[in-house]
């Protein structure tokens, strides 16, 4: 961020624009509402886009996945799905100052998807979804607490419209918590996505996962295979080298 | 194995005596049936049994278990439960040259365990069962096909007659291939066996996971732990330091 630019496009203190280190993309965000973090990063290092794929992220932001996707895939249009207005006008100003003509925001809830995008099939859907099941302990901001807390959508929401908008075989990627890998597998299986891949995110080497990454395929066959653990920091702190890739940082 | 003893016990020329590593136990086999392998270690390490516990080993051929869970806690009193009439013959020689008084195998099926354990309650349940779905390519060794093959006993069969076994709160393990995990974690809730650990196991650093070890709780709360993946080889073909342990080599 800073620079010239930076303060020209600045509209308010709260805004800010972060360098994506990828292809020299970069996102505008609001502290105020949720920002991006290493989730994000992961998931679109997770989906497997393949080229002229017709991609759909849910839940989407400030756009920061589909930016991502676009940097990362050859994907033929990418589509990210928000309620919240803030974020999708930001994510706008984003595809736009990047160039991204095959990227577009659309302003809705994603209980209401499959009447949006009536008629469309999406060949990938991927989703960071609000995580914590448990709506007590919100946010005060209710940008980031819809974001965290299942208030506006539950996994079910989220489920219910991603297979009901792919294509009979298509990919579907998400990335949530541990500790709902019960109920994020047995709803998958519930609403046809089958569980075909699942990989386990840990901070350290030797710690608990913090985060997994889960791939299902509508109507997929049932067999889960477990990919090698994913390990953010190394143990003097920096990241490893996997991380410091799906940074983007070697292609820059 | 080998030695003097090897000789005089040898019953005929398919059963084999195997030290065991930890605390000077062996156990009988017969190659002909199935013989234990990692599995069996990684599950008796996996389980935690408190001073006293009651615990019941379902599926559990020679008895490796629950040799191996008396050589490694201070369970008040183990039970093997077993189809196989080879196997548990085999059991109770072991148990009794290992002067195991509290370590007993009960010949049966586990889809009648409630009734052969009618009125008894247990602390901790473990099973190492048939891991694989699909019958059609079947060992043509009996008992080694009815040991991998879901042929006498499916999934739902061990889960249903542990949950009616344990107390209310009691901890139920298991092992398992990746492969069936959502068929694991979903047919555990269903059972009110609500996972709370999952390690995943794998063969070398980098690679695809090869086994599960699963904790559930009769009656538990909805939160997964997944734990540090477990390693079995170093990048040298020797076990890692945590295999070595777990294999009772450190504590011989």
């Amino acid at each position: 961020m800073g620079g010239p630019e930076h303060v020209q496009r600045r509209m308010n203190e709260f805004e800010r624009k972060d360098d994506l280190d990828i292809r020299g993309l970069h996102i505008w965000q609001d502290k105020r509402e949720f920002c991006f973090g290493v989730d994000a990063v992961l998931l679109s290092s997770f989906c497997e886009v393949r080229k002229g794929d017709r991609v759909l992220d849910l839940c989407s932001g400030n756009g920061i996945v589909p930016i991502l996707l676009a940097g990362k895939t050859e994907a033929g249009s990418i589509t990210g799905l928000e309620i919240n207005p803030v974020q999708t006008a930001l994510a706008r100003r984003s595809f736009s100052e990047n160039g991204l003509r095959h990227v577009r925001m659309v302003d809705g809830d994603v209980k209401d998807a499959k009447q949006i995008f009536a008629g469309l099939e999406f060949d990938v859907i991927c989703v960071n979804p609000p995580y914590i099941k448990d709506g007590r302990m919100q946010n005060p901001s209710r940008g980031k607490a819809i974001a965290r807390h299942e208030i506006l959508c539950t996994l079910s929401d989220v489920l219910h419209s991603a297979a009901s908008l792919l294509r009979y075989g298509g990919r579907f990627y998400m990335v949530h918590r541990p500790d709902r890998l019960t109920d994020i597998l047995d709803e998958m299986r519930a609403f046809k996505l089958e569980p075909k891949r699942l990989r386990t995110v840990h901070t350290k080497r030797g710690g608990e996962a913090k985060l997994v990454l889960v791939e299902g395929a509508l109507g997929g066959g049932t067999f889960l295979h477990i990919m090698p653990p994913l390990i953010i920091y190394n143990d003097d702190g920096t990241y490893t080298e996997e991380l410091e890739s799906q940074y983007g940082r070697d292609t820059k």
